[in-house]
């Protein structure tokens, strides 16, 4: 079986902010073959050093609704006046290709994508090793205002509070054993039944 | 959260003689912490070697059934007029204390622990790479008898029809790879949430 004979798997990797999950998704994308993002669709003004269908497709306001009423999207939110969207037929091409899709994103945008694809999806939440080890974390983000400190820590909160909608569950204790976790999820998802295409096909030459 | 906060799988290991299913086995015994064999229950004589509670639970016939009648297996089997077992009491003991237990058995051992533990049990089967290379290794241990082989052939055949029952499929075109995908899948199993015994305490203490 050659890896184009498998199917791939959208990895969701969701946690409050300070677990570390943009570090644990670095990781991922640098040290995993045949993983990567998804090229995202925003409204959001176009950087300098950005490029087009790269990094994002770029797209104005009314467009993007369009798109949300044709149901182009896994998954859409507005984060800051900004639309952001998961485009369903990127993901889809890329996971019949075999090419695993992963996905950093909170609670509501993991269960969009669960509506759309529940075959397909796994789900990861990345969880801190304490609180005590989250409010130094999120302390250390917020500089020196109390008041963003504490939005901070009721947003960690809410999010952490949906951890039981997710298949994994991974205690950031040590970020090299995180990563490790993660790939171990990655690989076995791999190896599952639903995964191999063609093991129809293989079994009945086989017998 | 330590290992002895999360409940062990049952990892089921299955596949057609001549799969590499035995050469698999040993390398995970051996390389893997926190894994071990079940102590099996036999009718069979005690061999010289052999000690009564580490190879094996020595019993006469009798003794044997009456545990079937007491439900005390997750799976028995008669095999050239010796029975054995599995301890329905002596797995529940080990997964609870957090100690994976790896079963090498055929497709009807493994529907009877699907029956028993379905909530604790992960199901790989192993495949051989091509029929060319099966027929290869069981002419090998055939040796020459052509009725023998033509045996094994068509018993390996039975085995594989049932690949639809697992979870996981593995290829084993190499070996060390084979290995190292049993390792993820339970690696993997180990952060699944139902195995984390005291996560709501854990989270409730976070939010």
């Amino acid at each position: 079986m050659k890896k184009n004979s498998l199917r791939g798997v959208v990895l969701v990797i969701s946690s409050p902010s300070g677990a570390g999950k943009t570090t644990i998704c670095k990781k991922i994308l640098e040290e995993v073959n045949g993983i990567n993002l998804s090229v995202s669709v925003t409204t959001r003004k176009k950087r300098k050093d950005e490029v087009e269908g790269v990094d994002y497709f770029f797209k104005n306001d009314e467009e993007f609704i369009l798109m949300i009423k044709n149901d182009e999207f896994i998954e859409n939110a507005k984060v800051f006046g900004n639309y952001y969207g998961t485009l369903k037929e990127e993901v889809l091409k890329k996971i019949k290709n075999g090419v695993d899709v992963l996905v950093d994103i909170d609670w509501q945008g993991t269960r969009q994508i669960q509506k759309h694809i529940p075959e397909d999806i796994v789900k990861i939440f990345i969880l801190p090793p304490s609180i005590k080890e989250l409010e130094c974390r999120l302390r250390n983000r917020a500089s020196e205002n109390e008041e963003d400190f504490l939005k901070r820590m009721l947003e960690a909160r809410k999010e952490i509070s949906h951890f039981d909608e997710y298949d994994f569950i991974i205690i950031n204790e040590n970020i090299n054993e995180a990563v490790s976790s993660v790939k171990s999820i990655l690989y076995s998802e791999r190896q599952r039944k639903s995964r191999h295409l063609g093991i129809i096909d293989f079994v009945n030459k086989l017998i």
